[in-house]
Parts: structure tokens; C-alpha cells; sequence
């Protein structure tokens, strides 16, 4: 039997996915608890350059911090940091490791996020067992390089060609969350609207409140 | 039962460390597969950069080329790659993953080695199950900002201390090679001598009959 899909509160997903640089010299874990005391109820993990035993503990941090506030913790990309860390799901880009060998190692007990900018690649993600789906990049974004923005026909497209829940990345705010859930995505992914703010609790705070028009 | 170490041909060990910034264009898995005509018997694949895709894509073109030749495949770092791969042996720095927890997700089966720079490091790593020990820096290398270097005395307080094989590494190149053998090392772990050379088979070649006189 498939495990059930971490769904907090009936409400559609306020996703946190870090990002070192936006801490601007606040330490990243105090951001993350700022985040949760605010009601974000997912929070990604994603680091690309420390030690990895750095990583490890800051992770471990994390996690705590999220089973304090009753979030989910997902490691992005690492599955060595996950493993050390028994975090409980982990997200994977279309250039991580294929999702069919982290199935593998991690077991079934292990959710696993899959990035997919197409209705293509979450079609293949959902076969080989995602459950659930990162829709990226809804918007175009300073901050990364990569294919052409969904938009909002696009994300819509995604989340009616699979069953699984689909979270919405990518240039996402404040005065665009509903737009993106209103195309039938499961919740909202936002990278600097929480780290970059100058209070993240209150921002957290604010999206969260946004979405409690689409409780269900 | 402790399962046999690697350790071919009762020749103190050849022991090619990668290092993509020395290929100078030249394709990776091809100055490889030279050095193993050359008569390396262990790769360690040491990659910071790439996507984990292509790290894993890498990493399985590594192993075979290295089952092919009888050679001990060996991941750095990286207990995800290693595990995708099925790598039978990783290599952990101290600022890598703990080897309690590498050995917790790995079992026994594969062979860990650890970077120790003094004999206090080795004693650990030896009471917490390393299967040989990379000591390092034997010398001072231009590449690597560390502790100050071992020497052959540090090196050879290192053997003394632990009873798993010791793989020295940093500066090595054939004019001190013998040195560190007969300080007591098992192998001599080299990057540029061999990554960086016109002709990677011939310099991996030079090495191995370096070493004959120490065969045993
Ligand atoms: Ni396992």
C-alpha cells in the first residue's frame, strides 16, 4: 500500500526552500524557525557547497526544528544527507539522482519530490513513483537559468496531466500564491519572499493567511 | 568477521586520486583507463562540482572500466553516488560524512577509508571501523590548503599507530615514493603525477615498478 502523502492541515502547502545567500548574515536556521513560527509546513533543504558534514548537522537542526513545528523536512537533492539525517522525503531535479535509484535506497517509506518543468518529465516522474511534484519555474526568476517559465497554462497543464500532488516554484509572492492554486497546484513554493524578507515570520505568516481561502 | 581488506597483488597499492582540473580537456574516464593500463590498482573518484547525475553517469563508467582492469573502485565523499552506483569502497575526509553514520547506511560490505592528518585522527577512524587510512598531507602540496604537511616522520608515526593499511598522500611523486613506503605506508595515492601527465599510462607504468622492489 502506498504511504499517505504528507498533507498538513487540509490547506494547500506553504513550502519553504532555502537558500544560503538570501540569509544575509542571519544564520539560516533562525530564518527556517521564523518561517515555521509563521506556518510554513513544508521546508526544503537545498545546499550546494558545504562540507558535507556541515551539511549534515545543519540538517539535523532542521529536521528538529521541523518536528517541532510539526513540518515536513525534505533534503534536496542529498540523499547521503538524508540517509544521515533519516530525513522523511527528499527532492530531486531533473539532473539528481534518477529517481528509480533513490526509490531504491531509500525505501518506500521515503517520500520523494521530483523537479519537472514539463508535462512530460511529471508524467515519467509520476510513473517511476514521485509523490509529488515540483512544477518549476511557474515564473521566470532572477536567480536561476533554465527553461523558458511555465506560466500559469503551463502549471495548470502539469497539475491536471498527474494525480499526485503538484507544489508550484518559481517566482512565486504574495500577490501571485492564488493565481497558482486557483490552476490546481497543491501548494506554493517560495524561495526569497521568505528568505530574502526582512521578517520572515510575517511573511511566512501572510502567505499562509492568503491560502486559507483555498482550505479544503 | 571483518571481511579481507583489498590489497592486489601483495604490492604496496598505486592509488590514483581524480581531479577534473588536471585533465586539461582531455576526457576524465580516458586519463583513467590509462592509468590502469598503467597498472594503478585503486581509483578514488573525487568530483565537488558536478550535477549528481552526471556524478553517477561518471562514477558507473569509473567502476566498470575498474572492474575491467581488477582495480578497487572508490567514490570520495559522496555515499549517495556511492550507493547508486553500487561503489565498493568510499573515501571520508574529516569534513565528510561521520563514519558511524556511513558505515550505519552502507553495512559492512564496503570497504571506508578516512583521511587522517595525525595519529590521534588514524586512532579514531581505526576504533570506528576504517578499513585503511589515507594519511594526509605527506607533503605540502600547491593544490590543497591544509595542516601543516606530515612528513615522512608524521607518516610513519601514523603506521605505527594503527594496524589497518595506510595510503599516504600529497607531493608524491616517483622521486619520493620509495620514501613513504618504507615509512611504513601501503600505498602511494597520487593525483597530478598521473592526472596531469602527457602520458598517464607511462607515469602510472614508472610508479608500479617503483613499487616492485617493495612487493612482498
Ligand atoms: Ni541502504
Amino acid at each position: 500500500m502506498k504511504k499517505p502523502i504528507f498533507w498538513p492541515q487540509r490547506l494547500p502547502w506553504t513550502y519553504l526552500v532555502t537558500d544560503r545567500a538570501l540569509c544575509q548574515g542571519r544564520p539560516l536556521t533562525m530564518i527556517v524557525e521564523q518561517a515555521l513560527r509563521g506556518g510554513v509546513k513544508v521546508v526544503q533543504y537545498r545546499e550546494k557547497t558545504l562540507p558535507t558534514r556541515e551539511m549534515i548537522a545543519e540538517a539535523s537542526q532542521l529536521k528538529d526544528l521541523c518536528e517541532r513545528y510539526g513540518a515536513l523536512f525534505v533534503v534536496n537533492d542529498r540523499i547521503d544527507v538524508a540517509l544521515a539525517v533519516a530525513a522523511p522525503a527528499i527532492h530531486l531535479g531533473q539532473e539528481d539522482m534518477p529517481i528509480k535509484h533513490a526509490r531504491a535506497i531509500l525505501g518506500d517509506d521515503v517520500l520523494i519530490g521530483i523537479s519537472a518543468s514539463s508535462v512530460e518529465e511529471a508524467q515519467i516522474a509520476e510513473r517511476d513513483g514521485a509523490d509529488y511534484i515540483g512544477a518549476s519555474a511557474v515564473f521566470a526568476t532572477p536567480t536561476k537559468e533554465e527553461a523558458p517559465a511555465l506560466g500559469l497554462a503551463g502549471l495548470k497543464a502539469i497539475c491536471q496531466a498527474v494525480s499526485v500532488p503538484v507544489v508550484a516554484i518559481g517566482g512565486l509572492h504574495l500577490g501571485n500564491v492564488s493565481d497558482v492554486i486557483e490552476a490546481g497546484s497543491a501548494g506554493v513554493a517560495v524561495v526569497s519572499a521568505i528568505m530574502a524578507a526582512s521578517d520572515p515570520e510575517a511573511a511566512a505568516q501572510a502567505l499562509v493567511q492568503q491560502l486559507e481561502a483555498y482550505r479544503y
